[in-house]
């Protein structure tokens, strides 16, 4: 999985920071991916992205209503009405999205060359099965709800014992698939080969957080939990939790902290306040190394591979 | 007045053109401005724009409540917010823009601090006083209902003849402002010098007209009549007819075809289907110098003075 933050500003766009918008692009996927989050000019940051293109977006996660995470969503669903073939696109998020969008198409005359979905998701605590992940989605502590997503790939099958199947006496063939998917082979000779006989453990996959914006919560913490990639808001510079707490933001200290009790390996910080320049945020990420050492600042346009770390930042 | 193209597409915005809007700037007013129209990602285009700074933003006049010219008004009118001191500002377009703003404003929590007038216009022709200009509104030919506005400067008093005013006897003072103000002046001898005496012919204001969305109409070319500057969209190339009418549009040839019977001065095309690169539409207005040669085409950031052409083209 690969995580591309378009937009890592708070509340408006300036110069150096579109509002926000976070792709999860999965590349073993044919570059399918989903957007969290689609303040406006979510579309603008996609366009002349190859790697990211309209027909390739299959859902849209919503973190929140207020309108630098969402005022970009109608533009986006529209223009992808442009895209001959286009698929079923899902948006979720919390109650109150669908009249949202509802209003909006109603007075624009939208009709829509697609199939859309829209999920809300009202409870402390939902699961979906995407099949390759399951996605979890809770509850965060903002000024109106707002969700925090975790995104754990399934486990990827181990590697074949070439070996040990060549001693067994099994050439390369259609077997050799059956056995990746789970199913026993039995030989000419009537030996039966059981998958966990030639198969290595499977690699676990990887898991990746994305919350919303939040003041530090349990379910912050919980989301966070042994990721390979935590992405958390850091709107103010440390020392101004109180300032923080008022709005229902996190300082990057109290982000570092998530990161540090939650156990994550990397924690990537954005939602920077307009008030601070790229030189501030770079010196507010070196202060915060001393809290948490793998943390890193988003910027428009940033990569992470999420369990390998860096492509491009 | 300047004129100043933000976003010149149809439909989405490409790398080349955003989706619409226009900026109507009054150097004489200390900068103060309007905005026609306001697709997504408007307020981005006023970004490092010192000459378009929100705080003088005072008015925004809707064409239509189509996604392309309305989906960047949200986002703008929230961010102004964030600027201490912002006075009122009226947004003026079809009925509807109340309740799309309202309920987009209610789902995302909006408060705005500055004071906000929505003003419907549901008449087939509407005349508002801004004092230094008035403005008709008058319905278009379009799939939903359009607008277009004219706006006409107030005329500017003429000249004082000062090699006069000394030959009266009355030297430089407040009276000449008295005089400049339509009133009346009575000398040491009792003589009264009126206004007519010593001012030249008041200079007739300038006319700017600038449409919506539309098929060629009888108030297309109403607004457009004897126009300095006339911005008329040109979705499609000439030959395009019939497809310009399927969806409520017109080809640069049917433009050309209003500004030429409304006898404006300047035509400003605009509004180009993403189908156009720039090469095309260089082309486009290359032939349509045939039938109305004042013809200009609109990209994003052009500015054009609307009384003596252009500034930056």
């Amino acid at each position: 999985m690969k995580l591309i933050l378009l937009g890592t500003g708070a509340g408006r766009p300036t110069l150096e920071r579109n509002v926000t918008s976070i792709a999860l692009q999965f590349p073993e996927r044919r570059n399918r991916f989903w957007l969290f989050d689609a303040g406006e000019g979510t579309q603008h940051q996609l366009l002349g992205r190859k790697e990211l293109k309209l027909s390739k977006l299959e859902a849209v996660f919503i973190t929140h209503l207020h309108g630098d995470h969402l005022y970009g969503l109608p533009g986006l669903l529209t223009s992808r009405s442009f895209i001959e073939g286009a698929g079923k696109l899902t948006v979720y998020g919390p109650a109150g999205i669908s009249a949202y969008l509802e209003g909006i198409f109603a007075a624009s005359e939208v009709r829509l060359d697609y199939e859309l979905e829209i999920v809300e998701l009202e409870d402390e605590r939902t699961e979906l099965d995407a099949g390759f992940c399951r996605i979890v989605a809770m509850e965060l502590d903002h000024r109106i709800r707002c969700l925090g997503y975790r995104i754990v790939e399934s486990p990827r099958c181990g590697a074949l014992d070439t070996e040990k199947l060549a001693r067994l006496g099994l050439p390369p063939g259609p077997e050799y698939g059956l056995l990746k998917r789970g199913e026993s082979v039995t030989l000419a000779d009537g030996t039966t080969v059981r998958p966990g006989d030639v198969l290595a453990d499977p690699t676990p996959g990887a898991t990746v957080t994305i919350l919303g914006d939040t003041a530090p919560c349990g379910n912050a913490f919980e989301l966070g939990r042994e990721a390979d990639l935590l992405v958390h808001e850091a709107t103010f510079a440390a020392g101004l939790e109180e300032k923080a707490a008022a709005y229902g933001h996190s300082t990057i200290a109290q982000a570092c902290g998530i990161a540090l009790k939650s156990e994550a390996k990397r924690l990537v910080v954005t939602h920077f306040s307009a008030r601070y320049a790229k030189e501030d945020v770079r010196r507010m990420v070196e202060e915060a190394r001393s809290i948490f050492p793998e943390v890193y600042a988003a910027h428009d346009g940033a990569e992470f591979d999420v369990r390998t770390g860096f492509i491009n930042n």
